[in-house]
Parts: structure tokens; sequence; C-alpha cells
């Protein structure tokens, strides 16, 4: 459950420049002249230092100024209470809790009595339903079908030790952790990484999914009477988990470890009161209970049951994804708890799956195996009840855990410009708050659309898991070919027998659970692949448009070529050319004309009129006025206002292209929403229409409108105002 | 019914400014130094005058020079085929046709022969609901009841003649047009003209919800197959009519006339047919069938027949609204009309009441009481169906006077300001778009409300009606005392008479319908009076926040107060403060500043960063770079980048309020919208932000990224952009 601290970095700030772009930046550099001297001057004191006690304090807090040190110029800081207005912020706060500092981002190292219960919740947890899944299938064969399942427990035992020694050497590998997609991507290229990357999230929105169905199943089991509300009851556990997550909760620590050791005793307990019951019996197996076959035996069927009961991996690779939380020396202590992890697992689905063949319990509908054998074991006392609220709560930590895992798999995605650059960002509470957004309502929808149904849920499951581990241990064979170190033989052989069994379960599921919801998985791996890859391409074209281009040596600077219009970087090169649009001459519009000529560049006023006798009443105004600047009127006999003014700015790029064409937009500002309706929102749309046009810039000029002082105009007040009513057509 | 030339100004421009407001421009301009001189030399022909083929032509046509003449400069147009891109201007061409030339307002005259039947469809068409709804309510009181139908009609025709009377007047005083909303606000002020636009409007939009049921009602009578259709065709046939009259159908001309006559013709034709039936008969009345009362016969039952049969007097103002498109002397023919309108009005009401009297017809469902009486004195032949394909088209035309009529209430109220402004603009064809579309929701809602069951729409219609009735008719009675010119005495008579009737008619309906729907016409035109006053009382605030303010004659202009802060007007005041927020040193932000650069103001660029280690990177970038701008690095250690941003330049603000803070925002421009959520929205935001504040002022630079060209970016291409890839944060 890796720390967010454990490789995510907090600013999700650019990687240094290389010596090569330095360059660059010095070349452009070099052709700008100095302009900080004359008028630029600075009016202000742009450090806040003005004021002793707070610097630049307003309405929501001030400005703190960080002391120099050791060299380091003072800098300003800006304060926690910030926010832009409005009530979210606030509520925000109260659910969320107040902002945390980048630098509380906790780096705690886990004891391994501790990482072991957090790191193996969602692979312990699968205990829960993996072997129900299992007989599930094998009992559509009737006593036929069961008699297979100790053998084919055995064959996922074997599974699980196979590829547990195989992620042991990832860890060795890799101690600053090696998920699926770093391993992938790292030794076997983008597409691999993508496609672990895609597998990944696929069983995590699966692990959540399953887990709160398989918690809400433990939970119905011994109390029938929630059962018709499981799917409200779901989203409300996701709920929970989505607003605990974006509080950043801590996700070490005793309250985490409880519910693993509490969920490893009573399962514990269970096998082993189950197994002394037995060994009473002489363990003779019991008939199971209604075992009429509905369909054949066949390879299909049991390869089925295989894939089914292989889900109880899921969850295998967290240690190896985590290695750098562990104490130091963190490798062997992962190996170490890894170990630990999988002999436990071993135990405890081997154990279940004995004793549901000695005491012939199949699985069937209301009641989950787990229940069964607990009142098998326990009857219906307390310590049946302390299972089932265990099994709940291990659940609830898995799917916690998949909560903050998949949304790191998107900040190593972002980070590698193959996903939207926003799945880098920290929220408040230092957690990737977009992510998890996301994976709560990706599950939500599954849980909606499968009817929080774990045995509807756990064919899509298989696939994505045993894809990534497939991925990640080729990659770790290719990984010791390469460096061919120490004992790269012995590596390589383990690697490749979990990379072979992964790759063979990943077969067995996708072709027997294909038409069941395997092909969901597929289709969800093949977007994250083919969407991976072209934003990293369009990220790529971005970074390339806005890269400064390199000058050549010989110094002058060409004009730049049409097509990179934008290109030019040089003060000394831009000739302004300002247009105001004028609606009529009013203060907002004067305003806005006392801004463009205050600037000292031509300045040119635009008056769009519906007809001749307005442009000429108008161009009268403008005279007694005083004729200050250059108005040019077109009439527009068709009414329309913003697309003339367009295009007449446009005409006037076409004239001279090489001219900045800053379009000077007097815009009423109201102060309530619903005065809105009462203006026309030409500045708005002059925006929008203009924004599309190379080398034309917007500038908007606002004009606030008061709220109502709740006086009454007086008359003369009115009569000033009557006259200009309807000009004010800029708002 | 009135063209909207009769009234309308095309442009919806403001009125002239009287000669006080044209001081203050003067005083205003006096204290401009010239600033056309130096570098304000313009660098283009803003008369876009150099080509002589065309003038500035584009993508969208070139603007076209209108010649000089007496005295007049030459002046730039705007062409038809202007568009401001995407999909939307070319479909709604195909749908509304090509944009029409203000100069196209028609200005027409009409004959009478034309006006009659044209203005009179409103007034005439409601004999096809009128004394049905009359009947409908008698005949709750049995035979008794039914007794009573000849004695209300013929009250019903005397309050015909009144008010006809009383609209004679009305032609002569205001021969312009006097709608109940000019004569009711000219002589009893604000809240009565409101009132009786208020009552109008619910009028012309029950108008349109019951001619559209009427009809529907007169075709399902006919094929009653179509019966379970009717809101369906109701809602099909006002779109229709929003389509036309967004095209703006000519209103006047032959196709317009065909409707009434037929009806007329159709409704004569079986009032005599049906007199000559019961003319063999002696005139003996037929006993009613199905008469069984089912309430007592009182007063208020007597009373709200009488309301409910007076509906048939809608639309007798629409003469007295329109006379000035009657040929001259227009006052006269337009009375002439009037006497026409409403003798052939009393004729058709009176006999279609006589006739279903005598022939024992009452109302029922299924079939409505035209339908009944035409297949009482036609049969089922032709005559029949022309009878309800007559009905049917003349309630369409109905419809289709209420679609241009609101919109002209509304015009009125928005040039008084007491509606939105936007009710004053004529769309490309030269139709009020907005308030035709208002009437066309307005209705359709009703429509579905209420089933298109007309006798259910009956009870909101007289209340509407008769109040605009009744604040006319004062109205003039105030007028003719104002004026006491020859006969003064004779037409307050006259016009008492009428608003005494009117009132009684408002009062009868109001109070024996209130339950059944007349409350809400009275909640609408409450709410017209109330939304009306406060939309003026706004306006005019506007109007005096933006209206310039007197220079004391002394000369010197003294600082602004802080409250008005945003009253300066001269460029000399601005003092210039640019800040350029930089994300990283890329080609946008490396614009954004040169663009600040080369505007000779103060620069100031400010770079928000997460951590103490990002700002001294990029403060070493900057010096790399140059360091040609002072820059300022806040810390944002909790993350956030817009609030720091804002709250910075609001500290900035606060250092030194008389400056002028211009925020260059780059911003990168997306080529395709789903390339959006790839970027943080940091320019939006920003500016968002921004505008709420005072004398700030946000200048997007945009930079635009092309579409993707389909090749690959070359190795060396891609190297040069990825170390700045993550910093393109501004897009």
């Amino acid at each position: 459950m890796p720390e967010p601290g454990a490789a995510a970095n907090p600013s999700a700030s650019p990687p240094p420049l290389d010596e090569r772009n330095l360059d660059v930046l010095r070349q452009v550099g070099r052709h700008w002249r100095p302009v900080g001297a004359g008028p630029s001057a600075l009016p202000v004191e742009p450090g806040l230092r003005l004021d002793a006690r707070g610097v630049g304090r307003g309405r929501f807090g001030g400005f703190r100024v960080v002391p120099p040190t050791n060299g380091r110029p003072p800098q300003v800081e800006a304060p926690e209470a910030m926010a832009t207005g409005g009530a979210w912020p606030r509520v925000r706060r109260i659910v969320l809790g107040p902002p945390l500092r980048s630098t509380a981002i906790a780096s705690e190292r886990l004891r391994k009595l501790i990482a072991l219960p957090v790191l193996s919740a969602d692979a312990l947890s699968s205990v829960a339903y993996g072997p129900e899944a299992l007989l599930a299938v094998l009992v559509l064969a009737g006593s036929d079908g069961l008699a297979l399942s100790l053998p084919l427990a055995a064959a996922i035992v074997l599974l699980m030790i196979t590829i547990g020694l195989s992620y042991r050497q990832t860890i060795r590998a890799y101690p600053n952790g090696g998920g699926s997609y770093i391993v992938a991507s790292d030794n076997l290229g983008r597409v691999s990484g993508l496609a672990a990357a895609g597998g990944l999230m696929t069983d995590y929105v699966l692990t959540v999914a399953v887990s709160v169905a398989a918690g809400g199943a433990a939970v119905t089991s011994a109390l029938p009477a929630l059962a018709p509300a499981a799917v409200p009851i779901g989203l409300a556990v996701i709920a929970v988990l989505l607003f605990g997550n974006l509080r950043g909760v801590r996700q070490a620590g005793a309250a985490f470890a409880a519910p693993t050791y509490g969920f490893i005793v009573a399962i514990g307990l269970l096998v082993i009161v189950g197994l002394w019951h037995a060994a009473h019996n002489g363990f003779h197996a019991a008939a199971p209970s209604a075992t009429a076959p509905v369909e054949p035996l066949g390879l299909l069927l049991v390869l089925r049951a295989f894939a089914s009961g292989a889900t109880a991996m899921t969850g295998i690779e967290a240690i190896s994804n985590a290695t750098p939380v562990f104490q130091r020396p963190a490798w062997r202590n992962a190996r170490t708890t890894l170990s630990w992890m999988v002999a436990i697992l071993v135990l405890l689905y081997a154990g279940t799956l004995m004793l549901a063949h000695l005491e012939g319990i199949v699985p069937r509908p209301g009641q989950t195996l787990l229940s069964q054998l607990a009142h098998a074991s326990f009857g219906n006392g307390p310590l049946y009840a302390f299972t089932q609220a265990a099994t709940a709560a291990i659940l609830l930590l898995a799917a916690n855990t998949a909560f903050s895992d998949c949304p790191r798999v998107l900040y190593l995605l972002a980070r590698d410009l193959h996903a939207p650059r926003t799945f880098l960002r920290l929220g408040d509470r230092l957690a990737f708050n977009n992510g998890i957004v996301l994976v709560a309502a990706s599950a939500a929808v599954i849980l909606v659309a499968f009817g929080a149904n774990t045995s509807a849920l756990i064919p899509l499951y298989a696939v994505g898991v045993f894809l990534a581990f497939t991925l990640s241990q080729t990659g770790m064979v290719v990984h010791w070919w390469r460096r061919r170190g120490p004992h790269w033989r012995k590596s390589i052989a383990i690697n490749a027998a979990g990379a072979a069994a992964s790759a063979i379960v990943f077969a067995i599921a996708t072709v027997t659970k294909f038409s069941e919801g395997a092909w969901l998985a597929l289709v969800v791996v093949a977007t994250v692949v083919v969407a991976g890859l072209r934003v990293r391409r369009y990220y790529l074209r971005v970074a390339r448009a806005v890269a400064l281009r390199p000058v050549a040596s010989t110094g002058a600077r060409a004009l730049p070529a049409p097509e990179d219009a934008e290109a030019e970087e040089v003060p000394d090169a831009v000739r302004h050319l300002l247009v105001v649009p004028v609606a009529s001459i009013d203060l907002a519009s004067v305003r806005a004309l006392a801004y463009a000529a205050s600037l000292g560049q031509p300045v040119l006023a635009v008056h769009i009129a519906p007809t001749q006798e307005e442009a000429e009443r108008l161009g009268h105004y403008w005279r007694a006025w005083g004729d200050h600047l250059p108005l040019e009127v077109v009439v527009s006999p068709y009414r329309a206002v913003v697309a003339p003014l367009i295009h007449y700015v446009e005409a006037l790029h076409r004239q001279r292209p090489d001219l900045t064409v800053t379009v000077i937009v007097p815009e009423l500002r109201v102060a309530h929403w619903w005065h809105r309706p009462l203006h026309s929102r030409t500045a708005t749309r002059l925006r929008r229409a203009l924004t599309p046009l190379p080398k034309i810039v917007v500038t908007t000029i606002p004009f606030h409108l008061a709220p109502a002082k709740g006086h009454r105009p007086t008359s003369r007040a009115r009569d000033a105002g009557a006259g200009q009513v309807r000009s004010a057509a800029t708002g």
C-alpha cells in the first residue's frame, strides 16, 4: 500500500532542463534587449515586504516571508487559508480537513509486523471469495466435479508458491518498488507497460467492486434481512472509502493491522475447529448436499473452475510494489514478509477448501461458503459473528488498498505522459484526488451494473490480474538476461516459471470466461494501451510546440515563417495595434479607450452600427467628444454585431500579418447571476470567437456593476442615465 | 396585424443623446490629451480600402464600401454571409432562409378587404369555442340552464357592441396604434401599463394554446381516430408556427385572407341552412338531448357561463393596435373595418347559439359544437368537411397572429426598459426571435399541462383579456378627460361604458373561475408587473453606473473616490503594472513576456512554485535566460496555483490602489475539444477568479496548438520537447 511518499513528487513540476535546453534558453535570452530600465521600474514592492507585521495581509490571510537561509534569497510563501471564494472551499475543508503542506508527506518506514497485515489485506481477503468461486463452477458438474476440488486447490497452491517466488525476485531487483507497470515498461517497452497498467487498473477497480460485494455478502449471510439493500449499501461503502481516501487516511498503523490479524485468527480457528470435528469423524468426507449436475464434467469446466479459483491470488504483488516502505534492509524485510504472506494465504486457502470438502459444503445462494463453514465450526455464537465481521473488515481494507493503489498507477502513467496530467496532482490532503474519484466512480458503476453480485464479477477479474503478472514476470526474465549478474540463470528460471504459470492462467481465464465478461477487461486494457500511446504522442506534440526554438549562432533572427506565427519571443519584434470595440460612448467604453490610449500604442476604435443613421450619430458624438482616437464605423445592415467585428479584426490581420492585434473589450460584470439575462453577452461571445485566431490577443476590461444599495434613484440621476440606457450593449 | 415595421426600430439602438449629455461628453473629451500623434499613427488602413476589387475580402465574404453620398464619408458595410463558424449558422440559414437587410422591413399598407380577414382571425375564430364554452356551463344545470342561452348570448352581443364602439374611439385617438399597453401606460402610468401588458401576454399565449387545442378538436371531430394524438399534434403545430414565424412569414396577403373568408362563408352557410331547416319546423326548438342537471341553476353558474362565453371577444382589440397598417386615411379605414368585424362576429356568434338552441344541440365530448351543428346542417358531405377545415384553418391563423403580437408587446416593454433588452433584437429575418421562442415555449408547456383540452384552458383565458380591455378603456377615459377636445363628453361616455363592461366581465371571470385557473393568469400578471418594475430599476441603475460623469468647470480632475475606482476616463491618469504568471519558461510564456515587455510598461513575472527547490530551479533558468524582467516566486506549500496568484495580485493592488493591474495570461488553445481534459484549465480559472476584482484587467495571449499533422515526431524534436513537457501547465 505504498504511501504516496514512496515515489510521488508533490510538486508535479517539470523535470530539470538538460544542458542543451538551458543553452537554447540562453540563446533566446541574448536577443532580448534589457527592458527593466526607464518606465519599467516597478511601481510595487513585489516581495510584499512593505508591511513589517504580516506580508500582504488580505482577506484570506497574509503571505509569509521565508527568511533567507544559506545563500537563498527570502521568498514569499502562500498561506494555507487561500481560497477563491464561494461556499465550496469551506464545505471541502469541513469534509476533508484542512490542507496539508507538501512536507507533511509521510515517509515512515514499516515494521514487518505492521507491513504484513497492511500489505496482505488484498491477497488474504481473496480467501473470502476465491474458494467459493472455485466450488461454484465445480458444483455445476455435481459430485464428480466437486471431487476435483482438492486437486485443483493443490494446483492453485502450487501457482501461488511459484508466483510468490517469482515476486521475491522482483523485490530484490526493484528495491524502490517494482509494480507491474514499472517492470514491464522498463524491460518490455511502453506497450507492455501500458497493457500491464491496464490490467492492474481493471484489477484495482474490480478489487473494490468484488471486495465491497463480498463484504456485503459476508454481512447479509449473517443478517439476511439486509440482502435486498446490497447495492445501496455497497454504494454507501464506496462513498465512505472515497471520502476517507480524499481525506488522505494513513494506511499504516494498528487500526489497519487489526482486521487482517482478526481475519487470520478467525479463519485459522475455523479451519482448526473444523479439522478437529473432522478428526472425530475419522476424516470421512460428508456427501455434499444438492449436487445434481447441470453440466457435464469436461476440460472446459475444470479450467473455468481453475481460473475462478485463481482469483484468490489477486493482491499477491502488493508487497513487491511497496518495497521501499519497509525498514532497512528494505528488500530483505519485504521478501520475508512476502514469504509469510504466501504461507498464510496457502494455509487459509487450502484449509478452507479442505474443510468444505470434508463437510460436504457447497456454495448456495444467500449464504457465503465461509459463513456456512463458520456455522459448521462455531454454530451461531459470537465466534460466528466475529468471523463474519472480520471477513467484512478485511474486505473493506482490501478495497481501501485498491483505492490508494490505482491512483498511484495513474500517477505513474501520467508521469510518463501516458495519462492526463491531472492525475499527477496531489490534492489538499496529499492524496491523488482525481485518481481516487475515478476509481470510486468506476467501481460504483460496475457494482450497480452487476447488482453487487460477487459471482458475476469474478469472470472479469482474473484476466487483468494475470495479464499484469505475466507481463511483470516476463519483464523480470528480460531484466535478468540483460544484466546477467550472479545467479542470473536461477533468477531467470524462477521468473520464467512465474511468467509461464501466469500466462497459462491468463490464457485459460480469457478463453473460458470470454463471453462471461473477460472481453470487457480486455477492451479496457486495449483502451488503456491505445489511449496511453495517443496521450503521450499528444503531450510530446504540445511540448514541441511550446519548446523554445534554438537561435542560429549568426545572431540575426529571421521573421518567423507564416505557419510559425506564434513563435516570436523578442519584445522588439512585437508590433501592436489595439482595437477597441465601442458600442456606445459610456463610462465602460471610455475606460477601455483610456486604457488603450494610455499604453502608447496605435489605437483604433470600431463601432458596428445597424443603420447608416446610427453610424452618423455615433460619428457625431465621437467628434463632440474630441475625436481623440481614430474611429471606424462598420455598418451591419443584417444587424449582426459579433460576426462583423471578428471579420473586421481578421481583415486588419490580413492587411498586416506581422501585427499583434489586441482587442480590448469592455465588459459589464453583473453583481448577481440573475442579472445576466438582462445583458447581451457580446464581450463573452467576442472573446470566444476571437481566441481561435492567430496573433490576436483579447483583453477584457471589466466594469463592475455594484449590487443595489436599496435606495431609489433620484430623479436627476435617473434622467442623466436614461439617455444612454440601452447603449450599454457591451455587458 | 401589426407588421413589425409599424413601430419596431430595427437597430434597437439607443435614442439620441440630449444636449446635456452631449455637453458632458465634450467636457470629458477636453481632458484627454491628443493621443493620435507619434507612435499611435495607425499601421493599418481602417477603411479596408487597400484592395480595389473587394474590400477586406476573407473567408466569409468581403466588406463592402458604401460610396460617399451628399457629404457622408464612405463607410464599410458588413456582408450578409458573415458567420462565426460552426455548423449552426448553416443549419439556421437552411431552415430560416438567408438573413434580411434592415431596409427590407415591409411598410406595406393594407386594403380593407385584406386587412379585415387578417386582423379579425383572432376574434372570429373565437366562434369555434366561445358558444360551446357558454353552453358547456349552462348544460350543467340541465334544460333550465340551457333556456338561458339566448338571453346570455344577447348580453354578450351587447358587450361586443359596447367594446367595439369603445375601440373605435381608441382608433381615432391613437392613429399610430393603440395597444392596451400603450394606452394604459400613457394615461394611467407604468403599473397599469405593465398589468395590461401582462394581461395581453397571457391572452396571446392562451390564444395560441386554445386555438391549437380547438383546431385539433375541429380535426378530431371529423377524424376521431386522431383524438389520442391531440397533444403531439398540437406540439407539432406550435413547432410549425415557431419556425414559420422565425422565418418571418408575411402576415398580409391572399393566403392569409382565405381561411377567414372561408370560415365566414362556412359558418354563415351553416347558420342559413340551419335556420332554413328550422323554418320548416316553424322555429320550434327541439328538446335538448341528455340534459339531466348536475348543478342547481344559481347566479354563480350563470355568471360562470357568461364569463366563459365572453372569451369569444378575444382579439377584438387587434384592429386598434394595427391602425397604421391601413391605407390612408388609416384611422377611418380601421374604424370601418372594426365595425364590419364586430358585425360579422355578432352574426356568427348569435347565429351559432340560436341554431344550437333550435336544434337542441348541447356540447358533448369527442365532437365540437360546431361539428355537431355542421352535421345537422350539412350531413357528412363535403360541406361538412369544408366547415371543419375552415375552422381549423382560421384557428391556425389566430394562433399565428398571437405569435407575432406577443413578441411585439415584449418589444414595447423592452423599449421602455421593462423587459430584458434581448426582446428588442430583430433576428436575421426581421422577426423578434426571442419573443417568438418565448411564446412557443410557454404555449407548448400550457398545452401539455392541460392536455390540449380547450374547456380546461377557457377559465384561464377571460381574465387576462378583460383586464387588458378594462385598463385600456379606462386609459381612454383619462385620455379624453385630459384633452377635452370636441365631443369629449360623448367619447368619455362611450369609453366609460366599455371600461365598465370590461371591468364587470373581468370581475366575474376572476371570481367565478378563480380556483379553476384564473389565479394562474393573475399570478402571471402580477409577476409581469413586479418584474417589469424591477428590470427598469436595474437598467436605470446600470445606465447611471456607466453614464459619463460631468466634470467640474474648474478643470482639474480630482482622483476618483475609492468606491468610484472605475470612473477614470483619461489616459494620462492610468498607471500600469503588467503581471505575467509564468508556469515555466516555454514558448507560450516567453511570448506572453515579450508581449508584456513590448508595451513599455512595468512588467512583473510571477511564478507559483510548489516547493523551495522548484522555486530555486526556476530562478536559475530565469537567470540563464538573462533576467530581463523582475520575477517574483511565491512558494505554495499547499500546492494551490490559482488562489495564491489571485491573492498575490490582490496584494499588489492593495499596495498601490491607483495602479491598473493587467494580468497577462498565456493560454494554450487546443485544436479539438477532446484534448481539453489533457490540460489544466489554469488560464480560464484565473480569468474567472480575477474578473470580479476592481481595476484588474485580464489579457489572454492564446497559443494555438495545431491539429496533428499525422506525421510522427522525429526523435530529435521529441528529445528537445521532452524536457519541457510537463511544464506546459498554463494550458
